[in-house]
């Protein structure tokens, strides 16, 4: 059983390595980090991280699941990236993401017609490739499993446990990570948080997400 | 504002990944992932991160934060890592840990009369280091703040986060990070999980936690 997640700079290091603690405690299951060179990855906030295996010598994998961040930007036109997500999608058991992860699927054409899950900011966004954007922290569409922004990896990495290894086996990993989650807050969502503090993070965050917009309208004008 | 994390081989990594999420989006702080050696740094499970300074270069912490994991083991009795901790303790506005770097924390002798959290698992074995052990998720004694197991790691560093910016600025990095944890099972605690599946954690790391108990009790006997 492989799991391999792709990685890459400027990503969001818990989209990777949330799933990454789930995965990797499924008892058969071998996690690879895949980037696209063998170099170590700097993610967002400098957290660097030395991957296992590149786009080209990276094995079948049977879960592929590709992290999001403001780094995926530089991965909605890059085709070598994108041809690598089609072909391991043509054979994996589930093709997965976490975060904004999901606008890479979608730069690959294979969201077209399905339901599909993203960080609450960029969700809209995923319209451009004909999926159906959802709210939810974890979607699924037949082989298409999607998670929403970064913790949410955690809820799906068990999900994902289950789904291999079976209810008990993913109960005892939710054990000894000790998931019982008690956020001092309420507000993971623009609901909790509500509107005043959710647009000053638009706000802040407004260019960035203009020039996102660009890339996957560019993006999705080049699928078939 | 500095924010130090002890990292070190055979850590749990999602222990150092968790909080560095929130950590790192607290507005003005540097995080710098602190290890032993200026090697790379193997976690369990293979995953594999470059740390930003060592024990001897790393400048005064105004957050000192140790992960957990089982190469807590080999933290135990090291002069050169106790040493660190205790003087980085002195200045510190708050020494913490998550998951069973409060072992760690003991073992350097901060813990006499201090209530401290630790995984699950290993929560009993404080009580050696003279700590006043607990259950809870996130314990606050003091300068003296420590997490439960793992996944605990994101409700501190949130709470960490508004001790340091204010609750206003905790609220947008949980916003950030999509913090609304929806586990799929229930299954975060042994109460939650139950008796039956608790024991079957416990027996296959039976071994494990007895030479962690030995190792314990030797640290705790070096303490003045």
């Amino acid at each position: 059983m492989k799991i391999g997640i792709l990685i890459f700079d400027e990503m969001t290091q818990l989209d990777a390595t949330g799933p990454f603690e789930a995965f990797a405690r499924i008892p058969g299951a071998t996690v690879l980090l895949v980037a696209k060179h063998r170099r170590p990855v700097v993610a967002q906030f400098g957290l660097t991280v030395i991957p296992n295996t590149d786009l080209r010598y990276c094995p079948k994998l049977d879960i592929l699941c590709v992290a999001g961040g403001s780094g995926v930007n530089d991965l909605l036109l890059d085709d070598e990236v994108l041809e690598f997500v089609r072909r391991q999608a043509k054979t994996a058991k589930y093709t997965t993401s976490v975060c904004t992860g999901s606008l890479v699927l979608g730069a690959a054409g294979l969201l077209r017609g399905k339901r599909a899950a993203c960080h609450w900011a960029s969700l809209p966004m995923l319209a451009a490739f004909g999926a159906k954007p959802s709210a939810k922290r974890i979607e699924h569409d037949g082989k298409l499993i999607t998670a929403g922004g970064v913790t949410s990896g955690i809820d799906f990495g068990l999900w994902i446990a289950a789904k291999l290894a079976g209810r008990t086996a993913a109960r005892r990993i939710q054990l000894m990570i000790q998931y019982d989650p008690k956020p001092p807050f309420r507000a993971g969502t623009p609901r909790q948080a509500g509107a005043r503090l959710t647009r000053a993070h638009v706000r802040k965050n407004e260019e960035f997400q203009a020039a996102r917009a660009a890339l996957v309208a560019r993006a999705a004008a080049r699928l078939p």
